[in-house]
């Protein structure tokens, strides 16, 4: 049994609060008014529904075959048919650059979108969204010739693309890795070994195009060394390449996702950007990608939430403890009017919807950033994006799997078992906070890039973010119950962030064993200026939803927020306790 | 890969550091010196490394059969085996009575032996598990005819036991429990559907007796209305009793543990103690069964953290942040030089150790309970046992998972591939939350029943043990570290306490709100006292592990304890905002 309908009036409620007029107000968005947009995700909503969503189970279930004379891959039943129905309705090419066949949507749009598909069938959605990244990897990067080459078809997902980065010794640490690249004609031939490769190998697309990190014979060692490369599977001339899928990883969910080796021998490859700069290519990608990937935690979030909120108003266990609540035509209540159901249906949605909300709010400024005419707003929203973008992809998958277990714990025993595929969102899920960089990986990018970066700077952004919310709200009394603890939670944030700074300058051991706790301090703060927001939002626009929200926010701010005042006294305590144990005590 | 070394030297010392001389005192157990049960320990430690680890991950990919038109069930390779293996050592009857063959072990000797078990192999682990409750229930309500009917073979493990609770409409709420027993000759026929019953088919024994609970055609309503019977599979003239497995689930995880869907159809039957008084035997099953459950959690928590440990060593990634750790003669350094990594395992270990103290302890009380001469000592024993009981199965089961989790993250892409089977600890822990009452049920039973009966009286003994022990290291300055936060902690649960008594008086809902939040505040002043007593001990016995204890009770203090901070809010925030919603706003 699975339950989802998608959340395209959460989706409208977001873009409003967060002021989605901006970015309709740019040039190339000018077509993309609200319900332009509204009618564009349910049309993506209708495919999440009706075309991911049946095949989800059975494709967990099928998995994948793979032949190992060939490394052909065979997707499960009707990934094939539901992947070109996906090309077929213009879906991965919805925020493709135009002059290349896209739809030139805002990304906000393709990232509500990419949310629904997730839901519906993430195996399946990673396949787009790969692509998704190598395209904006070439839009940046690559020659106008290479762009001709390859931008059509990967734009309208006519071709797969992948993100060859991961070496056996080589994963967090790309420093290490060993790929050749050599001189061949007016081009280079590349050689070396991958490892978790996500739709390397796949029946879906003609052809495949990898992008791929590796050395070339003159490059220094280390991060400084590596170069990038187009690797298409076939050549334009439809000959072989010599890359080849040697073995597909077990995994303990995305069953459906091919997590391939690959082995490049003498395959042609073309260098994208600069020799050596091959990282800037790569960080083009993956920062849009920790994005997405971070928006995954609230698309399981949600259907795991919908599916627990469906067997709680059919299950009937004990009564209620307030007599006026018990229903007395049956035997028991409704396990509804429980407290502590309640408790962990609104862990997930008050996150879950917060969660949305930051997301939006950092998609938007994407857009400004790279669209809007002044030059002071865009690198504003371009400071906002690059300190979001981490705290998204680490806090929103590490909350999603949690989230996945509260909703799991509603169903008691039948969260377990396969029947309501709780279980399988929680295992799907669980990738997240490994892949794209792990969420350690990102809290250093806050901490030891994010943050010091232009003498602190995108800090000064977000604080003034807040600053500006409580001061439009200071003439709403209603909203002081949110401003007040949001403006306090600011203040603890910054003088934490001043402390660790100092702390850190003098011992950099002292910064890294506090990151991860310090993103999630910082993520609380963040979706509490979500959660304002979306209640001055509320307040203002009286709705169906309006009161709900409210109370949802109420929810956060008593539930979820405190998390802080733990997280901070931890980080206060440095690293000694931690860095005390030699090895060989551990 | 599957790697796991039996910690029966941490056992060892936590039997000496929670006072297992003063069980070793009480006369049935004047034979289990400490040396002799450290020798048992390595006896169940061999087998849970060479019999069952090998079988652990093969039975989870090869899974269970079930023949439809029989209802046999058969088991994965080795399983049979394995089983034989454990009766033929006795292990089953391990801390079984002696007059009907058991070895008359203490519990804490049991509790041990299956942790290492669980850790081998926690599916198969489950069948002995749910005999020996079997076994207690009998011991305590069933007449001597009974007795020696069933209990020579049940102790041994010849027969499996199992514990027939839970039907399609009556999980949580037993109250509505719709199985018949209609009086036939001297005894009942059972009717009736059960479901989510563990091992209730199986290819190890020749026979298997279910505990089952019924009603009798007389009984009242609800849960007053239970009785309790045993009825075997096959009735002692070997013919077959009615009962079959209609069906098994399919589940996240623990593949290789049957989880049956049962009929009894005129099964004959036997009732256990007095006709409506079933739910006493089913405690008695009960409250022994949550304390191992709970240890499922350390269990799996142990695996997980040595398997993470061990691939940590080996893996090289990055550069040291400290100039001086860095690895001259490699490209990269051993990831344990990463204070994330480190925090990690930390989190995990410090946990674990804590946990098992405590586990320890309260298995230490069950036997002081039972045999203890000096009925004050029983009864003080009786009460920390049944106030520990539900915080040790919720919080352990909880954090296990946490833990697992954290495991896995400490391996990156490794830890999400089955090679690792991390990722199988990870889906067979999570059910424990779940099973043997979920873990709001024990927040409910610590909050409503525990707290409050005999005025209090149990969370008295508790607090009188945590001021002996802070009194006991006044002289030690170097205690102060750990006394001092110890003794701020302990006076916090008792403020929270006392506030919620007073709101949950006048309203119940505002208790069962906030219960199971108090739990697990409760369960870290419990842990704090668990590392007191462990830091106490390591500092009084000089030895290899003795530095490394305290470092680790410091780590706790200082990472884990302080989630008390944001607890405390949230549970002084009540009810008001988890109950604020309408049925149709969630």
């Amino acid at each position: 049994m699975q339950i989802y309908k998608a959340p395209v009036k959460d989706m409208r409620f977001q873009l409003e609060a967060f002021g989605y007029d901006q970015v309709q107000k740019l040039e190339p968005f000018a077509s993309y008014d609200l319900d332009t947009v509204e009618a564009l995700l349910q049309g993506a909503a209708s495919f999440a529904t009706d075309v991911l969503l049946p095949i989800n189970r059975s494709g967990d279930e099928e998995g994948l075959k793979w032949e190992p004379e060939t490394g052909a891959v065979t997707t499960p039943k009707g990934f094939k048919e539901a992947y070109g129905k996906m090309v077929e309705n213009g879906f991965v090419g919805i925020c493709g650059p135009e002059e290349f066949g896209g739809a030139g949507a805002p990304t906000v749009v393709g990232v509500c979108m990419s949310e629904m598909w997730t839901a519906g069938c993430k195996s399946l959605s990673m396949c787009p969204g790969l692509t998704t990244g190598l395209v904006e990897a070439l839009v940046a990067h690559a020659t106008q010739e290479q762009k001709e080459t390859y931008l059509p078809k990967l734009v309208t997902g006519e071709w797969g693309g992948t993100m060859c980065l991961t070496e056996p010794q080589a994963g967090t640490d790309l420093g290490i890795l060993r790929t050749k690249a050599v001189p061949f004609e007016d081009h280079y031939k590349v050689t070396g070994s991958k490892i978790w490769i996500t739709f390397a190998e796949q029946d879906f697309t003609d052809n495949i195009v990898h992008f791929v990190l590796g050395r070339l014979p003159d490059a220094p060692a280390g991060i400084k060394g590596i170069s990038a490369f187009v690797v298409p599977k076939k050549t334009l001339d439809a000959k072989n390449n010599g890359v080849i899928c040697s073995g597909l990883e077990h995994k303990m969910g995305i069953h459906a996702s091919p997590t391939c080796a690959v082995e490049f021998e003498d395959s042609e490859g073309w260098l994208i950007g600069e020799p050596h700069k091959g990282m800037r290519s790569m960080f083009t990608m993956m920062n849009g990608a920790r994005l997405f990937v971070g928006m995954e935690g609230v698309a399981l979030s949600e259907i795991a939430y919908q599916t627990a909120l469906e067997f709680a108003k059919e299950r009937r266990q004990s009564r209620s403890l307030d007599p006026a609540k018990r229903d007395k035509e049956a035997a028991a209540d409704c396990i509804l009017v429980h407290p502590d159901v309640r408790r962990l249906l609104l862990n997930v949605r008050s996150t879950t919807e917060g969660m949305r909300g930051l997301g939006t709010w950092a998609a938007l400024q994407l857009d400004l950033a790279h669209h809007h005419s002044d030059e002071k707003v865009r690198e504003e929203a371009d400071d906002l994006m690059g300190l979001l973008t981490p705290v998204i992809k680490s806090y929103f998958t590490d909350r999603g799997f949690l989230n996945i277990s509260d909703a799991m714990q509603v169903c008691g025993g039948a969260g377990y078992i396969t029947d309501w595929s709780i279980e399988q969102y929680l295992r799907d899920e669980r990738i997240a906070p490994i892949y794209e960089g792990t969420n350690h990986v990102q809290a250093l990018d806050l901490v030891g890039r994010k943050l010091p970066r232009h003498g602190g700077r995108a800090l000064q952004v977000f604080g003034k973010n807040v600053a500006m919310l409580i001061q439009r709200c200071a003439a709403e009394e209603k909203m002081a119950e949110f401003t007040e603890p949001l403006g306090k939670s600011l203040e603890m944030v910054m003088g934490v962030t001043a402390e660790l700074a100092g702390k850190g300058m003098a011992d950099p051991e002292e910064a890294a064993a506090v990151a991860s706790n310090y993103l999630d301090l910082f993520a609380l703060t963040a979706l509490a200026y979500s959660w304002t927001v979306q209640a001055e939002h509320a307040m203002k626009n009286a709705g169906p939803l309006s009161d709900t929200k409210v109370k949802l926010a109420r929810y956060f701010f008593a539930s979820i927020l405190p998390e802080q005042r733990s997280l901070a006294k931890i980080i206060r305590a440095g690293k000694q306790h931690i860095m005390a144990f030699d090895v060989e005590e551990l």
